[in-house]
């Protein structure tokens, strides 16, 4: 194979992210495995078959990596919310987001980084993750508003809702091995039908909803309150 | 006050019991501000205005808290189980499960060190905590399981489903303030109408399941509970 000298080439570029990508998720094993405090730049090497200053090409240090993998993390999620903002519903909304939030989980990076603290970054880069999963979150609180306004889902505190949403997707990381009976797919539907479902408003108080719509701008505002 | 020099009076042994659950308590506070890794005795004699050496006469180390923690946290969940077996229907005792489980965590020992890392443990005592979680884990599943075989909830992986709602619960650890604006009964009340009623089967699903029965008493006494 020819080796490109060319420093900007697109071959050389899609090594280099390809190498950046595996370094990442190296370290999401690595600190699966010893927990982060724990977790030297040798014991990432060491996943990767190579030195530790092979990684300095890459990244300065440890905590370089731990905010990376957050930010890649962030962006995916960024990606899944423009894509469940297409749908129409805020329970499909919804329910695009918990299914692809478990995909990420699963497949990406070898379990996802969010669950782990943000406490060891520096206080510049804890404030731009924070600040991403905050914006989040909100997006998350407003889809389960829409639908407590649309009367598809029962009139719950959307913040206490949301803990327990992402509390479930987030303890994925502690539980699923790639290699158990689990199929990623199904476990983002049943998490789906369980979190979304139960946010449902029972059938009878719906209808009842949709009945008494004759002035629903006034309603509307009194429930989202 | 009189101060009893009796080592075994009732007094002494109640004053002791109530050291000892402070220390687990300063101990559980220092462990989520800095990780258990970064804690000290020091940190945690810190939190109850005491020096090191008092905590000795209690604990000899920092992992022997830390074990402990669990200890009474898993023997908490083992109450809880016993109360919720006295309960008829599978999604009482489930219901009752994770109400009572979320006050675990809001109200006792200032958030529940189950949420923290049995990796720190020595073997023996890491089986020992694994091995209870174990247990409580098999019962939330076969309280699911019955539900399913009663056809109040639907045919869902209950392994999966079980971690859906402990994944709910144990992040409570990581956003819940007692100081903050969320009361822990209200929290408790709609993590169960959320978690339990996500795995309700379908109105006409439950109707169906009732009409084939042939033996009403037993649905009876079931469903008033």
């Amino acid at each position: 194979m020819v080796r490109s000298v060319t420093p900007a080439s697109p071959h050389v570029l899609a090594k280099r992210e390809r190498r950046r990508t595996q370094i990442l998720r190296a370290a999401l094993r690595a600190f699966r495995e010893r927990g982060y405090q724990a977790t030297t730049l040798d014991h990432i090497a060491e996943h990767l078959d190579v030195r530790k200053t092979a990684l300095y090409h890459y990244f300065p240090d440890k905590e370089s990596i731990l905010f990376e993998c957050h930010r890649e993390s962030l962006a995916e999620l960024d990606r899944l919310v423009t894509e469940a903002r297409a749908l129409t519903t805020p329970a499909a909304r919804l329910r695009h987001l918990i299914v692809e939030h478990v995909r990420v989980m699963t497949d990406t990076l070898d379990g996802s980084p969010l669950a782990f603290e943000v406490g060891s970054l520096a206080p510049a880069r804890q404030a731009e993750i924070i600040a991403g999963r905050d914006r989040y979150e909100r997006t998350l609180r407003r889809f389960i508003d829409d639908g407590i306004r649309t009367g598809a889902f029962r009139a719950v505190d959307s913040k206490v809702a949301v803990f327990a949403i992402l509390g479930a997707i987030n303890w994925v990381a502690r539980w699923y091995r790639a290699e158990g009976a689990l199929r990623a797919d199904d476990i983002g539907a049943q998490f789906a039908d369980h979190l979304v479902g139960g946010l449902a408003a029972p059938r009878r108080r719906r209808v009842a909803a949709q009945r008494s719509r004759r002035a629903p701008v006034r309603r509307t505002r009194k429930e989202t309150a």
